[in-house]
């Protein structure tokens, strides 16, 4: 424990120069020279003000030209672009979500897929008024699928899971109107609103974003999250290990990127499998090490330990080891620059989905029908690949730190019920941690999610707001590439309690817990949704009065924009380290860091000095703590 | 007849200068002015090459800067983009369905809305394998209705209407793999392979276009069309006339401007009622006076012979005439303009739903539950605006022609009949067509389409076209806001026959009709579909092979690169006059122009010379016609 110290942003970048050079040498683009050649970015764009939703156009609002042709304004052409930035997240997170669902369908007792969490699945069935007695759990699993997928299209009706909310989260949404309904008629009904002709009154653009990225958070993430648990196990803790030191140079690495699990189970499945094993050593390998990028990454980890090689900015890095054989992807956050990079190298470039289609890949298409052999082809193309490495070219930093991951709301609970003295206290509940709050050995609670950006360097917001936060005896909850940077900073190792302020450091102890919990990828930000609803039902409290905020320090896509809407919908305050491109309407920004709060008690704020928006989530916290007299 | 002469483009000018004049004296804002507000447009958005799907850019493809920070191309930015653009359309349209479809669930005898074409529905029905024997009307509705609603979400399985087109095609769809699954679910798809880190080959985001397309012309477009039909009436010919002369000075002028018919039905309903007619006389009026702009339009001109005021561009003017107490829309295409327009001039703009929503307006929220008494309070609202007109700004231009609409395809097929000798030939087929297409005596058949845009001189385009197509004898179909142009010029004057060819001069007095016919609005180029479908199988040759062509020579909207994807996609080439933001990519262009015709058995030709647009048409039309050795 003397021996803990934080991997920092520096050895991060030192670590990236080191195989930068390599690309140098081989002719290969980077992220970092691209962001130098697209500098300076469009004013208007970058203000949301430019408007190409018609042919008439474009248009761009400025002092001079205060309305585009067909006379819409800037706060409606702002409104419209943020509108649409959310649809694009709202529908991208809930397709994922929908192919578990079809997925689901597929389950079969001897099958490539199968149900490792039955007890959940009843769990889920029971709360939709599903009949489970003496039901087959493949049957019931079945027609669960069934009607997770008509919440994406039923004609009438709103979203199942909102009943998971607190009563007074469900009374704001159904005052406010955002109730979701079929989770893809609110992205119809966003393109609908935002096409050529129809809305242009902020308030209206505004409400539906909200009620798109509701659609998403307690829709298709929720449904992906819960039925990915159903399949895959829900997670509970473990150990892994975090950072590009988690390849190794004498094995075949075979790296998985993207964010449907449904792949990345299976590629893990077959790295196992004695065949391709014997196969790897009959080609001077050791083994098979396979490791994440992503939210893949986070998927595989959580359920299975599989070591994270990195996070959205890192994906480059892995195919600059010169020691990736293969870089197999699903969905989302896939750099097309890595076709034309692993062209530099011998990596394979795997495209399994028709989603995610690219120049340059190899596209071995995946089917949850033929999974089994589609991840075994794959598989064995990245064995047989081995042979072709460039032993010049291989450089593996050797950065790692250790990581426990692993923390569903069902693993916390179970966490926090090893803390109660089950002779008193009730189990199966949060109340542990609302004691802590209430009594101050905890101040609060900070859930950290979302991207990198070039806009802010690399993980530096993440890891430096956690250590202020943790500092101050905030405990923080993490998601998708935040919860990766921390990972490879250290702060998922136990250890790092020492850097607590005493009251959670207490916590830390107790519990056996690091003092940020990695709680999934990007669509189990639904996770925290339960977590914060959990904690207001068993406090009596409202979610919007518990001393609790969100915060995406570095984030860059729509996903993150409908993650925003739904947690600030569900009365959680957000913190952005990166502007949303609304800055160009004063209306817009206006309703987003205020007007907002009368309809759901939460709202935005934006800070791009990272260390104020520390400062401000503890001030919020504290606020919110004064507010309750505690 | 000798007395026929068309409206000029510059009559259309000169009374627009006139209306303008009365703009200039309020202060007013206008299109014209706006365009060069905006002029010149932004060189990157016009060619596609600007990617605004995540918060690290924007970024715009240059030579110096070839790809974006995420490493994709130029041509996976233009791709993504136009699939974007497809989205927008087809989800919007598709939109107007839906609500149509949810409007059809509240029928009743005794309701606001009825099934007023009951044979229609029962077709429909058989065709979807429905029980319609013995079953109450209504009940059946109610049942349709449910299941129009799932083609829109619905888990499994591709659209139910595709069995309508001829089998070949069918079979092209499924070769090509876009064969559409539940409308929402494409623009869901398209949505998510477009965001960042997901598709940039642009094969699969043309595919995924075409397939979104298809969603709209034989899912929701076709939704929108056939159950309107079943509720308002199936359109048969009917006079009308067209321009804004058929505005009345001394009556009390509604205008009803937007899409869903579901909304204009009632106002024109109400504008007959006789307590409000006897309010009209009370406040100083000669009566109601109700007139369309935009597809609304020609939604009631086609059924009710309601006139056509104008058409896209045009829907500013009527607010300047001074005389229009209410201008009144439900969805797309809509001036936000109108707003602060209305506002110089006594004028109540009065938007309905909430779909559009802008500012300035009067908001009256329009339910099929309550459509009647919405209805009223709409009409209400206007004719007791009639005594705040402002005499001194009141002028009405003198323009209008006279026009007959209603072209249906049970229409058109009606209409051959009278021309078949029943004695001897099959009636209720397009046969008669086929042989005069055969024989020479017509060369063929274009279906113009679409908007305006101030790209092009306005209205000249289409006008142009059509005159130069029929003196060829080539009989036109048109939809939308081309329509409108035509019928304001006096195209759909039966005495327009004096500028046709020959052989279409001798078809338009045998079977009674002008040379162009008004099919619909924009939803309605789904009856174009059936139209060419019934074609194909009477003749016995595929779509591709009919000597007929789409044509969109002034389009500007999302829903224009909707309909153009689903009509090449269904095997008609297809002419624009304006080009479609994709020009930055030399891919995306190969593809559009000539690529996608190994999938579907046409494409796109692009040329903004209008008078050589014209010429290709003939040529492509010619080509087919040799091919078939006729």
């Amino acid at each position: 424990m003397g021996n803990f110290k934080l991997t920092s942003v520096e050895e991060f970048e030192a670590a990236t120069n080191r195989l930068l050079e390599t690309g140098a040498k081989v002719g290969a683009d980077a992220w970092q020279l691209r962001v130098k050649n697209q500098t300076p970015h469009c004013k208007f764009g970058e203000q949301g003000v430019c408007c190409r939703i018609c042919s008439m156009g474009p248009c761009r609002i400025t002092p001079k030209a205060p309305r585009g042709i067909c006379g819409c304004d800037v706060h409606g052409i702002v409104g419209r672009n943020f509108l649409r930035f959310t649809a694009g997240g709202s529908a991208t997170h809930s397709d994922h979500g929908r192919e578990i669902c079809h997925t689901l369908h597929t389950v079969s007792p001897d099958g490539n897929y199968k149900v490792k969490d039955p007890e959940k699945l009843i769990r889920i069935a029971k709360e939709w008024g599903v009949e489970t007695e003496g039901k087959d759990i493949y049957d019931l699993a079945h027609e669960m699928s069934e009607l997770a997928l008509l919440e994406y299209g039923k004609p009438f009706g709103t979203q199942r899971f909102l009943k998971r909310a607190p009563k007074h989260t469900q009374e704001l949404w159904a005052k406010a109107e955002i109730e979701p309904r079929a989770i893809d008629r609110e992205v119809a009904t966003a393109l609908h609103m935002t096409h050529m002709g129809c809305s242009s009154k902020p308030e209206a653009l505004i409400r539906q974003s909200l009620r798109c990225g509701l659609s998403d958070g307690w829709g298709g993430s929720m449904c992906g999250t819960e039925f990915s648990d159903v399949m895959f196990g829900t997670p509970k803790p473990v150990d892994t290990e975090a950072n590009l030191g988690v390849m190794k140079e004498d094995y075949v690495n075979i790296i998985v990127h993207g964010h449907d699990p449904s792949l990345s189970e299976m590629i893990c499945d077959y790295c196992e499998d004695p065949e391709m094993i014997a196969l790897a050593k009959s080609v001077g390998a050791k083994g098979i090490n396979v490791a994440g990028v992503c939210c893949t990454s986070n998927e595989v980890a959580m359920r299975r330990g599989i070591p994270m090689a990195g996070n959205f900015l890192q994906q480059e890095n892995v195919v600059l080891t010169g020691a990736c054989e293969a870089i197999v992807v699903d969905v989302q956050c896939i750099f097309p620059a890595l076709g034309p990079l692993s062209k530099c190298f011998h990596t394979k470039f795997i495209t399994t989905s028709p989603i995610a289609q690219m120049p340059d890949s190899d596209f071995i298409q995946f089917n949850a029908e033929t999974a089994g052999e589609n991840a075994k082809l794959i598989v064995r193309t990245a064995v047989e690949n081995f042979k072709n490495r460039k032993p010049e070219l291989v450089h593996i930093p050797q950065l790692k730190q250790k990581a426990t991951v692993g923390y569903s709301v069902e693993a916390i609970v179970k966490t926090l019920d090893k803390v109660t003295n089950s002779q008193v206290d009730e189990t199966g509940t949060t109340k542990p941690l609302i004691e802590c709050i209430t009594s101050g050995v905890l101040r609060g609670a900070v859930a950290m999610v979302g991207c990198n950006n070039p806009r802010v360097r690399p993980d530096s917001a993440h890891i430096e707001l956690m250590k202020k936060l943790i500092a101050n005896d905030i405990i923080v909850v993490l998601s998708g590439c935040s919860a990766q940077a921390a990972a490879r900073a250290g702060l998922m190792d136990k250890d790092a309690k020492e850097l607590c302020g005493a009251g959670l450091k207490r916590v830390c102890e107790l519990a056996d817990i690091p003092p940020v919990l990695h709680m999934g990828s990007c669509v189990d930000i639904s996770r925290m949704l339960i977590l914060a609803s959990e904690l207001a039902k068993d406090s009596g409290l409202n979610i919007s009065q518990l001393p609790l905020v969100g915060c995406a320090p570095e984030w860059m896509s729509e996903k993150a924009v409908s993650i925003g809407n739904y947690v600030v919908s569900t009365g959680i305050d957000t913190f952005l380290g990166v502007e949303p491109q609304v800055t160009g309407s004063s209306e817009v920004v206006g309703l987003l860091t205020d007007g907002i709060r009368d309809w759901v008690e939460a709202a935005y704020t934006v800070e791009k000095d990272i260390d104020k928006l520390g400062d401000l989530m503890i001030q919020r916290i504290e606020e919110k703590r004064a507010a309750l007299g505690i």
